[in-house]
């Protein structure tokens, strides 16, 4: 019902709209309608009451909210249930919680900070405000072995949103990273230190898959998503701002968050619809063209293997294959890879 | 603390032991030993208290309590904390909860009775009183594909507990029963009805690995294990009774539960130390010495294929391979197996 007073308001935003108005429209009574109308302001709505005229949106509170999330949002399964919070601990570990309750497929748990945001491997993930920290339960019908496969339409997803919304260069880092070819690096030149169009890569997304599984099935997949979006840079731990940028940084402006939220959410369910009905080879094909390992020189660190070679290609499983100097293939399911200066 | 008092009256049973000498060897005072001689009575066992002699431990309750799992349990890593309940909705879940908190290898939950026990692909397990319904939790360093290993090492330390303990012919069905070769079976012979060793296999236990990982790295692995210990057939629902058989049912007498539980923790641990210092082969090969499905012509329903053949092999992750009537090789990671009448 709040998502429908919501709605009539947006429709005439800044004008006012009688509560006789909203009472008729929606089949309920002039302090029902005002009772929510409360309950939205509390929720960070700016809403003018006047006696007369009835009640006027102002303003949407700069957060990610699930009536704004819903608004317009052209998804068939993604966010069709969405869990909203100020402050959460982790967004996966709640997304967990409730796929192993048996929520359906396309739910999404968004909060606007996490205390204690993960990485791979149980690593830490600095989640400030301004940022989308985002999971997604899906429940493919996949071999666990095939669970980077979810990974992978991830990024293609946000890198995806990032061309499509900004004039930004993303890349796909394997395997869940999403990048910025920066355009605001400093680089000596000449002894003298220059603003300049610079190559360096630097991380604005990571990408973080949980799944529970049996023997051969997969119960549910979690894909947490993290993009920096409004995020100065500062706010990250020193350790992580050299690699780091975010899109407010990129742009040189804040962005509308929940603008990019849908258009993500539209993006990775395409492709989440793709590779339902065409297999995993478009999917790989998209990848390959905005990789930013593909053909590159790079350290990879996995388990406690560590491999130097040329990055050549991925195969079905979203293993990433190195040749190495002595010209041997090696192939790893996930690790950390260093770029090497070619 | 409640545990080392339980200890002292155990090794002198059914004698007395002066509050005096429990209160001196253990650093506490007569009334703490009182309160929790009164404890352990509200948990079932049975303590004699006189005035001049002190107590006296005339019985343990017929139930899996973590005392009595502990003591002279000769695992190092499994049954370092148990967890106990009268009744719970089910093991795995809870341990899946524990598991994700953090908690060590090792851990593991025991119930009498799960109100809400699973089988395989979310299937209805029946767990009434009498039998052993536990979750192991483990951390192993494998791969998300090798995850079946663990359902193998646990069918293994069944069946050899099985056929250490008791003279029962235990086979494991693939991939996550354990069969009894049952000598209770009435045939129809010569138009009559009479009891005869039968041929026929029942399911004794029912194994379900659930596990928690990212694309590359095992987070933890939940071993569920049922096992039809003391329990009555007729406790069963209508449509598994054909097929499945208990302990007790098999020897016509009760088992201690207790002694069961702690000898297959042991089995499982063996073959679990054995998996980290050797590798998968030596597993396999006693694997096949007690299949019931190697060697045999099956039909097997695994996903939507649905597979006749013969059973040929099982691979090094544990896939059981189906040679088919054209001569066909098929694999297949986890199903439905029915053995068919040679």
């Amino acid at each position: 019902m709040r998502e429908r007073i919501l709605n009539l308001l947006y429709q005439r935003k800044k004008e006012y709209v009688s509560g006789e108005e909203l009472s008729q429209k929606l089949g309920i009574s002039r302090t029902a309608i005002w009772k929510h109308i409360q309950a939205l302001k509390g929720e960070g709505y700016k809403i003018n009451s006047q006696k007369r005229s009835g009640y006027s949106l102002i303003s949407v509170p700069d957060l990610l909210l699930p009536y704004e999330i819903k608004r317009d949002l052209k998804t068939k399964i993604l966010g069709k249930k969405i869990y909203h919070f100020k402050e959460i601990g982790s967004t996966n570990d709640f997304a967990i919680k409730l796929a192993r309750k048996g929520i359906g497929e396309g739910a999404i748990v968004v909060a606007e900070t996490q205390a204690k945001g993960k990485g791979r491997l149980g690593r830490e993930w600095s989640s400030p405000f301004g940022g989308l920290w985002i999971s997604i339960i899906l429940r493919p019908e996949i071999l666990p072995t095939q669970a980077p496969r979810m990974t992978i339409i991830a990024a293609l997803g946000v890198a995806k949103t990032i061309r499509k919304l900004y004039p930004l260069d993303a890349f796909i880092k394997w395997p869940n990273d999403v990048l910025i070819r920066s355009k605001v690096g400093t680089i000596r030149a000449n002894g003298r230190m220059r603003k300049k169009r610079s190559r360096v890569f630097k991380k604005v997304c990571g990408i973080l898959t949980e799944m529970g599984a049996e023997q051969d099935t997969v119960n549910y997949v979690v894909i947490g998503i993290g993009v920096n979006l409004n995020i100065d840079i500062k706010k990250f731990p020193m350790e992580f701002r050299k690699n780091t940028t975010s899109i407010e940084k990129e742009l040189g402006r804040k962005i509308d968050s929940v603008e990019f939220t849908k258009r993500m959410l539209e993006e990775i369910e395409n492709f989440y619809l793709l590779l339902k009905k065409r297999g995993f080879a478009p999917i790989l094909k998209e990848w390959k063209k905005i990789s930013a390992t593909l053909g590159k020189r790079i350290k990879a660190v996995s388990g406690n293997r560590i491999i130097e070679g040329k990055a050549i290609d991925i195969d079905s499983h979203g293993a990433l294959i190195i040749k190495t100097k002595e010209g041997k293939k090696e192939k790893i399911l996930a690790g950390d890879v260093t770029l090497m200066r070619n």
